[in-house]
């Protein structure tokens, strides 16, 4: 992959972005986008989604002077799919963002109407602003900020937006492989997390992954009179609860062997960039109305974001209405899912929690185990092409905002990114614009407009430094 | 109390009851009885429930003499009141039954129509055959022999038969106090239970108590992503799996400081009385679907007759639908009963419990511990009145049966046996006749009538010896 020589003045991709018309520009259009109804779970809005990416490839045609731009249609919603003209001898960069949203209800509890975005001083309410509308809009501003500034892409674009991210990305895998050719990218970024400091944006270099499995327990034909039979065998949720106990011990360290492996130690500088994230322990204690409580050994951020947990999601046995009723009850089900950190493999670890519930379930008790859905983690690697994209976006933040990104690890997990990891090869930056109050899924979701148009200015110039040097 | 001087011959008795013009009353009059739809649980047959009240006072007063035969209005449904003439310095016996009977439903799981009663062989079926119209009702018919055989009743005869035992006796204690100076016996004779023998008799010396409670552990303010908190604060199922893991040590023994105390040894006549009641463990376990387990040091019979339990009854926490939901769980609930035996005290062991929750929780939950209904254990004493009416029992279904009695404790509870004893301090002696296979409460409910008609003859002996001999 070569250089592309002419590069835009630093100065003028931010003063495009400052001039007020451009501004306005900028603004007008993404709340045109923001009045679309795109609820991905509510069946009655499929329409609406259709209209939403037929506007998106109309922006595309229209603004970005895309080679192509193409709404695809999949089992669900449709996705959006975009390409600049090429640019040879230059990487390709892939943008991806989701154009659906979150149901607006309970619309009771909204200060201003969802679908009407309202700005209130430097911050646009409305569902969608931050949750993605406004973070992968943002980007087609800078792709339009670098066409109008340079009249050409420094490097190979292509976006593809979808719109079903909210209920699971049930149909992206398939895009994904169906579309291969002309998706496969050098990299891929996205902007779909929130930052725990207002007014610095993120990166988020690694991801859990998550595993679920349900583990069934019975004991008896069917539930026995406590009075009759009470003594004369077990209980299933008496088990459960002996086995449930037996997963940790009194370091909260999970007993299972295998859990662990792989688990790599948190590295010199890790430590370093995770004492510059501000955090409050009491706040964040008093916020989650919890006694924080965890693996010893390790700090709150630490557990949260290096270390991998198992949770017992839900449990449910016996007799749980209303008054009494006085039975040995003969099953029990509990729900579980393990957060995994980079490097472990969901596989293996599910087979070693398997082993240990066969292993430790005595024979008064007879076991179903149930595999769940699974999503690997992710870790951007901080050499090659990682290591590239990580210093770039580093640069360009401190371009757009006057200031270093906060860098970070991410508790959650991001289906489509450990998807690009499986199917093209290839590394993802996270850059994260939302605000740590955004309110992304609840009502009166918000966006900060500082960040919107900072984040054009520093897009613009990710883009320009990624086409400047080879990636 | 003075002695009756009229006694009946034994062979007098018997040769009535084998008369068959006698024994087709006996039976189309239980058949009458069973065709009444009495089914306490269901608003619809209310008007049912009072017809069966009125239908059974009738019988008193035509064919048993009564002095007086009433129905008494409850908040619910109805009781009967009968009250033979007095025999002056003669002991008085209550004669407890239950008209009202469990729904029918699934009707259809049934061979014949639950409210059409049908005779197989000397098997009679339908809904209520034992639990309870055929055993009390074989009582009302042991009053009608011994009327026949001697012309008087040999001590004073108080009936009262209850409307709501299958939902909970929840307005008789109001009944005991309303009537209170008209019920008060010297003992009370039920007959509600089953052998473990088909065609032996049982005698109940002891029922086990019941005691529930609630458990509730919040840990959090809500629900939280597991993946943006998860590693950071404990889990609520997780605690509460913990603390009902340490409620039981390896040897299935309660840890509960307290919890057995005032619990009786086994005595070397039950120990040798329990050595006659036949007990196949493996046929047990095989209908129980569930292997036998339980406390250390203890056979199964001596676990369920002898020994307190104490079962998680039901347990819910967390999301416990379909597929998964990977949050931390906020809040958790097991719900719990304790089995308990003679000279337990009921609030005693619920004190410590309570104390013992309080005492195990961790400071990183709230604990919300409810306490629940109780029912006091009971234990015929086997001395005075209560060692009489054991003797008289032996006696008399020796001469029904021809066999002495299975004599052992019951692990369950009866309600009304705990009020006998609290409100008026009297014995309560316990003759079933129901057989293990019987099926109260299921489909294809059954009564053996050798057992009602022997169990006739049993009847009209103990009130002859109970008479006869000095109570």
């Amino acid at each position: 992959m070569g250089r592309t020589d002419v590069m835009p003045e630093p100065s003028a991709i931010q003063a495009y972005v400052n001039d007020e018309t451009n501004r306005r520009f900028f603004f007008d259009n993404l709340c045109e986008l923001l009045r679309c109804q795109s609820v991905s779970a509510d069946s009655r809005y499929a329409g609406k989604l259709q209209e939403c990416a037929d506007r998106l490839a109309c922006f595309g045609r229209e603004y970005l002077d895309m080679a192509e731009a193409k709404v695809v249609p999949t089992a669900g919603h449709p996705c959006v799919i975009m390409h600049g003209r090429t640019v040879p001898n230059a990487p390709r960069v892939l943008i991806y963002g989701h154009y659906d949203v979150q149901p607006a209800e309970d619309l009771e509890l909204w200060d201003t109407p969802p679908f009407e975005p309202c700005l209130k001083g430097h911050t646009l309410y409305g569902r969608g602003t931050c949750d993605d509308k406004g973070q992968f809009f943002m980007w087609l501003c800078a792709l339009k900020t670098l066409r109008s500034v340079t009249g050409r892409y420094p490097l190979n674009i292509t976006v593809v937006l979808e719109g079903e991210e909210e209920i699971g990305s049930a149909h992206f895998t398939s895009v994904l492989e169906e579309y291969r050719d002309e998706l496969k990218a050098d990299a891929v970024i996205i902007s779909d997390t929130s930052s725990v400091v207002k007014g610095v944006p993120v990166l988020h270099y690694s991801l859990r992954g998550v595993m679920c499995f349900e583990v069934r327990l019975r004991t008896a034909a069917c539930d026995l009179h406590s009075g009759v039979h009470g003594g004369v065998c077990t209980n299933a949720p008496r088990e459960m609860a002996q086995l449930i106990a037996k997963l940790y011990d009194e370091s909260s360290r999970v007993t299972v062997p295998g859990f662990y492996d792989n688990v790599l130690p948190i590295e010199p500088w890790e430590e370093e960039r995770l004492a510059k994230v501000p955090f409050n322990a009491e706040e964040y204690s008093r916020q989650l109305g919890a006694e924080l409580y965890g693996e010893a050994g390790f700090t709150t951020n630490q557990r949260r974001w290096f270390r991998p947990t198992l949770e017992c999601n839900g449990i449910c046995g016996g007799y749980t209405g209303e008054g009494s009723k006085t039975i040995i009850p003969a099953s029990c089900t509990a729900k579980f899912s393990v957060r995994l950190v980079a490097h472990q493999k969901p596989e293996k670890v599910m087979d070693c929690l398997e082993k240990w519930f066969v292993e430790n379930t005595p024979k008064r008790a007879e076991l179903t185990f149930v595999r769940g859905e699974m999503t690997a983690p992710y870790l951007l690697e901080q050499s090659g092409t990682g290591a590239k994209l990580f210093a770039a976006a580093e640069e360009a933040v401190q371009k757009g905002f006057g200031t270093e990104p906060l860098i970070c690890r991410n508790g959650g997990a991001i289906g489509v990114v450990a998807e690009f990891s499986r199917v093209f090869g290839v590394p993802t930056l996270l850059l994260g614009l939302g605000s740590p109050d955004d309110r992304t899924h609840g009502p009166n979701e918000k966006f900060e407009m500082d960040n919107f148009y900072k984040g054009i200015v520093a897009g613009a110039e990710l883009l320009s430094i990624l086409g400047r040097d080879t990636l």
